[in-house]
């Protein structure tokens, strides 16, 4: 059993909205993602999402509000609440949210991933 | 809805070992604790806990081996496995588990926190 390092963990991502899979723990999973430009809106189902900046900032656009987020800084979305992520310049996240979590929630498209990679 | 700030948040804390709870998601607490000096020797039954160093280091000790954690790094300890957390100075932790998640897990002592105080 090991410790796990985000930054050599990000130092392998090469693409921005890929989420990989880090660790699981009580059925939820801990995921990293590099983000930049604009999402789709999207909701969860049934699943709560954490975004937690690890570097840089985003915003989560809500269809009332926008949620500004900077490092250490971390925003939950209750499950229905439509949200589109967005980020201006690359910022570097952690997610927490149910392992059959999908990126694009209730919406499929061609940026949807089904199997996150762990790495 | 908004964001939470860590910084914020462990502002707010002036003692050791005393975890807060920040978010809940799928039944599952976002807690941070300012850690320094050595916990006891526990275990969690039916809860894998995770433990993630947003400032400074520490050690996670298990009967075969130490975990050493430092800032950006985090470890997942499995239900049933014995730990104890340890730092030689103060670090500052963002922990995941249960909601019910008891600190000293399958021990209870003066310092069992059972009503962890939402900040």
């Amino acid at each position: 059993m090991k410790a796990v390092n985000l930054k050599e963990k990000f130092d392998k991502i090469h693409e921005h909205w890929s989420p990989r899979l880090l660790g699981e723990l009580n059925s939820q999973a801990v995921k990293i993602a590099k983000l930049k430009g604009e999402f789709i809106w999207h909701h969860h189902e049934n699943e709560d999402e954490m975004f937690f900046v690890i570097d840089g900032s985003m915003t989560i656009k809500l269809a009332d509000q926008d949620i500004d987020l900077k490092q250490n800084e971390f925003f939950i979305i209750p499950r229905g609440v439509e949200h589109k992520p967005v980020a201006k310049d690359e910022v570097l996240v952690m997610m927490f949210e149910p392992m059959d979590t999908v990126n694009t929630g209730n919406v499929e498209s061609n940026i949807t991933i089904k199997n996150v990679q762990k790495i």
